[in-house]
């Protein structure tokens, strides 16, 4: 099998579930329990905010641990909104945001929020300056995504974050889910406030995720409760989960420093490929682009049509992004990047992990041709 | 080691590790992808889904999973608030209930709801009576606690929902974290639109609940996003862990229809044991009474400081909820039962589970008297 769905979600490296099944095993307690194996357990979770701290350059008090990245930007964007409400009810976001910040701010509008929503040039990148311009005097929030998960373009957060130092009072929120382990980013040195990341995409476990809040910066917490993470995020931690989070992370972040030039010849191999197919445009920009994700359409093939054709090969691969897959829904990437409706019907998106080889690629780029091939007949 | 702080957590079966490890490693698609490896995951969820529901005598489509007990409580409470903010902002909820409900409920004051929490008896017990009394025009929710979690005291939740059936506008939630698997209870019979279970308190994992929201009842969603579990819960599903919870909670069933007795008779014999020591109070009441949870202050001996003495005999108890005894605070529920300040301070609570045995209990009741006769003498 050649698994290229890695941004819908990963496998977990067996070194995490190793951790998860010792920390659920041996080290099952609450953390929050006074006696020792509520106190072994607070040491592991602790440990763990610790080393996600340092491999983010962030302080250990910043890392909240969520249920995933989809929690991670709902905390982010309704903490800082229904917290701050009181200052301004204005929100600046993109066109090309993941759903889960989509729907964070529709909801929000119902809510009686104003939403600017940011448009992007045909490389699927916004401009600094038209969020400049966007800027009132009510605006508390502004939230970009760092990689879009659809098309891999990658959006100039150092910029923004930059201009922003000018407006002390508006939050800048990151959605890295799509870029941990990939690009890193410098949360202080862009000015981020909040950044959220999601375990199941770098080979940590579904269900795990954590947000970055900046010392002093205030919000409403989503999940009440117990009072657990700092307040910020309430209920019994999953320990086990974060434990394997961390160590998924700091694998990620070795291979990173490894091998992230071998994902680019990877994506550099189908490219060519794919360029070799009259049917084929491809969608992610030639520049500002993520070194993982690769989005593509073939005239006259049905997106579906082709994830089934590869499938027969033994490749997975996807259409959008995973939870607009079901629905059929052309993306809203493409589609804000002036990609026809048409187009977007046809696209495919391949996702890297480490643990894709040149062969793999080697292999995909005859799948594709040879699918290509089949399919053109069979539509004569 | 005796474990008897099971109501803070509870240690994973070691079956329901192999089946999460066993999801997790062979079947880790996302199930939103269109392709077999995401179908794969898309089936064993919703066999999830459907055994759950079964269990729990309910429909396939009425449960929601969540990361735990605090998110259901508050995807109850919030979604049901916010929904339906429009018909009324009236809540009714208890004095005696978790934190994830009363953290939930003093949020959504802050937002203008108004909230109407009933005392209890010295038994611990509400009289649905004074829930009668308290319904408003406006009121649009009742939420009420199954089995306390920190004295034990059985609810009368068939009551409350029989009383509610004539006012159909008003929902009804119940937070069952402590009862599932312990005391069942009738969903459907008792009028229940909305409860919330939670793994790790029957020997699932970290991270892993669900929500039952009857067919028909409309909820806001706390988490914005891709549409997953028919967009009531938004985020890639955590398949394993859900996998892992219904095994948990089938086991626990069998286990309640086998040794539910067992657990009252371990109960009954720490009870006799605690008669013999002079300083001993028992405050979980001796009728409607949950089979797994037993509270009692030691005078003139600090709660903390017996749970310490008590762990030196390897023995782990709790001193309140786990999520309050880091802070110290007294129970809320013995303070709403009328127990002086004092006494409250001295509360101790055993919470079991089917691993514990007679012999345990019998251990543990010399435990517990000599840790008194050693700390008497110490204070003199
Ligand atoms: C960019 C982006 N943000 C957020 C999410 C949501 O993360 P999760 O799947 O952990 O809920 C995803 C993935 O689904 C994503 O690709
Ligand atoms: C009665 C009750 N409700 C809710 C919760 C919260 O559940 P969780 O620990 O899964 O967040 C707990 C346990 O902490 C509880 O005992």
């Amino acid at each position: 099998m050649i698994y290229f769905d890695n941004s819908a979600t990963t496998k977990p490296f067996t070194e995490v579930l190793e951790s998860f099944m010792k920390v659920s095993s041996s080290y099952f307690g609450n953390p929050s329990s006074l006696h020792q194996v509520g106190g072994q357990a607070e040491k592991l979770l602790s440990q763990a905010h610790a080393q996600i701290a340092k491999i983010l350059g962030v302080k250990t008090s910043e890392i909240v641990f969520t249920s995933g990245g989809t929690e991670g930007n709902n905390l982010a964007i309704k903490g800082i909104a229904m917290e701050h409400r009181g200052r301004g009810k204005h929100i600046i976001t993109t066109e090309i945001e993941h759903d889960s910040v989509r729907n964070s701010v529709k909801q929000l509008e119902e809510l009686g929020f104003e939403v600017t929503y940011i448009p992007v040039t045909k490389d699927g990148r916004v401009n600094p300056a038209d969020i400049e311009r966007a800027i009132r005097h009510d605006t508390i929030l502004v939230s970009v995504i760092h990689i879009n998960n659809e098309v891999g373009s990658v959006q100039p957060i150092q910029e923004i974050g930059t201009l922003l130092k000018d407006f002390p009072k508006i939050y800048f929120h990151v959605d890295h889910v799509q870029g941990v382990g990939k690009l890193p980013l410098d949360f202080y040195r862009y000015g981020i406030d909040l950044c959220t990341i999601s375990g199941h995409k770098f080979h940590g476990l579904k269900g795990t995720g954590a947000l970055f809040v900046k010392d002093g910066v205030r919000i409403s917490s989503l999940l009440s409760g117990g009072g657990q993470e700092g307040k910020r995020r309430n209920g019994t931690e999953n320990v086990a989960g974060m434990v394997a989070m961390a160590k998924a992370l700091r694998m990620s972040e070795d291979l990173r420093k490894q091998k992230v030039d071998q994902l680019r010849q990877i994506l550099g191999t189908i490219k060519s490929g794919l360029k070799q197919i009259p049917e084929a445009t491809i969608h992610t920009p030639e520049t500002n682009e993520a070194p993982h994700i690769l989005n593509f359409s073939l005239k006259g093939i049905k997106a579906e049509v082709f994830v089934h054709a590869l499938e027969q090969e033994g490749i997975y691969v996807s259409t959008t992004s995973a939870c607009s897959s079901k629905r059929n829904a052309p993306s809203k990437t493409l589609i804000a990047m002036g990609v026809s409706t048409d187009q977007a019907e046809s696209a495919i998106r391949i996702s890297l992990s480490y643990e894709n080889t040149l062969q793999e690629a080697e292999r995909a780029v005859k799948a594709i041709q040879n699918s290509v091939k089949r399919l053109r007949e069979v539509m004569k």
